[in-house]
């Protein structure tokens, strides 16, 4: 099963550049999961099951034993340099395309069209609500960040929108969109313009509020959404995978992934695709890495998630309870096929 | 143990009543998950962790090989007709009793005493808490659906009773108890009677919000129902099980089952059998299909929890963690010995 | 890998004091677990995965052979008598350290330096906030217990605090500290005296109301205490041990534990572990054992957990996932290396 998976291009519907300089050893660390800050009272970052994770699976990409010391891996990746870095885990993911989400660029990263010349696949563009392109191909809402996702389901009226620009305008500082009708008003834009919505839902940085991250907060809109028939996915969702799974298997329109957990939870991450896998609908389910900085992402996200769902499907296949058939085939639409229909990609 | 169980009927203390009719396949699609609708956008509900296991489980049940596809499982279906079908399941279910909600009845459905005949067992009625009868032995609150699990714990006063009562009459259309205080209301009547309470609890249709199905929120009545004696028996409750097993820990007269959510978990359903039994006592569990339309789920239902409840006491025993005296004094008490107790069944 | 973790002495940073004398089975039962009252309702508290953990661990350490019948076992506790019962226990666990709090006598409890001679062990002292302590190395907050978790981040001001503090002097009975407010200014307090501070978080008795008892109720205040590099430890945690595992990820000061749940989850810890070693780094991990009133619970907490970290680093040494030193280096850190660091302890 896992020779199956492992010949199954990937389509990665949500991922991001990732940083054109080498590193010094705090910068990778910082980047390498989502803690706030690195210090010595909590240990180094490679000390998780993402920097195991990496140290197992990447350090052999660059020519290294398994299992390198970080210091090990940190000046083999120098040596190497950025570009042929880059250039190595986006080739080892396999990708059959991309969506890059353009909307957070701290500091200069690979573009898309560079990304996908690495890859060897088409890359499409995801943008933020708050922005507008012609040619994405999905939209993303950060509403978790701001608002909370406590969304109502209404679409808000005129006045009500205007009101809440006018208050946005007149704040101080620099504008940031934290008012959950502006955000709501986005959101219906992009269906009237039948893109597919991503929401960012549970983990992610020290910046989130865990707590209005639950996609449950969502329901009323989910409901509101449905008849309109505009995608919604689920970005992430960890620790809520299991209230995401139940969502996309009761809303006809609403779909899910495991992106930016899957290599976080490294040696884990089958436990998390089995979990998320009990409620969801095979149909309704998507790969995504959320690779952001690190090239190595894209190679993680992509065996991780292929190991993980191969160790379900083969399971379930050695216990008799599907056909291999079966497995196979759903194989297909997890990786690719879900996706493709989805966004209405070309390829 | 799997033998050892087989060989134990189940009580199967929530269940509802099933179609008598043949089905198309859209319809039986919307029967097999709690898919508010089924598109074409997010695939078959026969993809599914349920549609699987019931191919797997219940095509032989009907002389097909295990893995049969939807159309011929559904063309054969047709061929041995409704009658054929629904006595084939509740017989394989291997059912000691059945306690059947009465409570939903969207279409006509074989009624309770048909149930029991069909899988010779005796059959009990459980009475929505806004009904009344004498023959019941329990009582089923969806306060879940209506007012939200989040219920205070003092027992309403009259004044307060009255005049909700009042907000009720006079509310235009047909009448629909969305109050808090009248959903407390009947459940303190429950208990004036002595009667079980069953609540619906986490997992169900679209038209729950999930959010308010969390069985924490109960605590307050919970507390305030303990002196009383009532036995509360919390419903399905994924993906809320974790919290279900701690209240059935800490409060005497609280129990819990995993009905609705293992057919649908299909062959994840040892995990949450698992994560049940965590800190609920193993007087405190019981078994329930929450089987509804199809007679397949009566099937699935034990099969998948016999065998789930048989993986985790077997591997218990092997690696020595308890002895297989007690794993077979726990397979007894959770397939009928708690149930009998708490319902006071006489058989 | 078992082996090694049996020889690697572990420090207890949270428990409490155990009883000087022989119990009844009643007592000895509600001691057992959480459970509010023991009722024929709901069976024995020996039939609980905590129950049948101490029947197959315990027993042997009383000369008894594994899976002993309870009375058995109580038979033979009463006839070698709770001097020479602790002793043993306490001895079994291991321990190179033992942080005990001493905040909760409902009746007499040994003492720390009596449990640190039994446990052959330095013993140091976690002070309740309420309460003040030249000596202690940390403080723990019961916030969960009284206000909840959701404290505002803000170090509350003066007026505000003299303000509460007159509310609790002025309230009848004896004064118990419910104030969000006066519990926030505590926890300042032990900021700004550099003490650890400790959280009880989650799963409790039936006193607690474990929907306030999320960690992620305590976000704002997390990010507030931040930048004082205050260390903040997350007891227990479940049934919310992954959000506690994101929290030590996304904050640089926290740390995570699953005492209390590792003994009442017995044969199912292994999974308890699993899951906090997801998100939280392997520098941010505690051993506790919360041991309380029985001591039992200083064996079983030291020897589920040594077993169940055991399983978790073999299986990843087996499948390639990590080297046997990197594995070894993890665990003398989990076991020992992490709470010496966070407490500054000299042994």
């Amino acid at each position: 099963m896992l020779d199956r998976l492992e010949a199954m291009p990937l389509i990665d519907h949500h991922c991001h550049g990732v940083l054109p300089r080498d590193l010094e050893r705090a910068e990778f660390e910082r980047y390498l999961t989502e803690a706030a800050t690195v210090t010595p009272l909590g240990g180094s970052m490679f000390d998780t099951q993402a920097g195991f994770a990496l140290r197992r699976w990447c350090a052999p990409v660059l020519d290294l034993e398994p299992h390198a010391a970080p210091d090990d891996y940190l000046a083999r990746r120098t040596e190497l340099g950025a570009a042929e870095v880059n250039r190595r885990f986006l080739a080892a993911a396999g990708l059959a395309a991309l969506c890059v989400d353009t909307g957070y660029i701290p500091e200069p990263l690979l573009e898309p069209a560079e990304l996908g010349r690495l890859a060897d696949a088409p890359a499409y563009e995801i943008v933020r609500l708050e922005q507008a392109a012609r040619t994405a191909v999905g939209a993303k809402s950060i509403a978790a960040y701001r608002a909370g996702l406590e969304l109502a389901g209404e679409r808000p009226g005129e006045a009500e929108i205007t009101a809440a620009a006018g208050r946005l305008l007149r704040a101080d500082g620099p504008p940031r969109v934290c008012d959950e009708v502006l955000h709501r008003f986005l959101i219906w834009c992009a269906a009237d313009l039948g893109l597919p919505v991503q929401f960012h839902v549970g983990y992610g940085d020290a910046d989130t509020d865990l707590r209005r991250g639950d996609p449950l907060l969502l329901t009323g809109l989910l409901r509101a959404l449905a008849p309109t028939g505009t995608p919604v996915l689920l970005l992430h969702n960890y620790p809520f995978h299991r209230n995401a799974g139940y969502l996309a298997q009761v809303f006809p329109n609403v779909f899910v992934d495991a992106g930016l957990a899957t290599h976080n939870l490294g040696q884990r991450a089958p436990a998390l695709i089995a979990e998320l896998l009990e409620l969801a609908p095979f149909g309704k389910v998507l790969y995504s890495s959320d690779a952001f900085g690190l090239a190595e992402f894209f190679h993680l996200g992509a065996l991780l998630f292929r190991r993980g769902l191969a160790r379900l499907l083969a399971e379930g296949v050695a216990e008799g309870a599907w056909a291999e058939r079966d497995a196979v085939r759903v194989a297909g639409m997890i990786t690719a096929g879900n996706a493709r229909r989805i966004y209405r990609l070309r390829s």
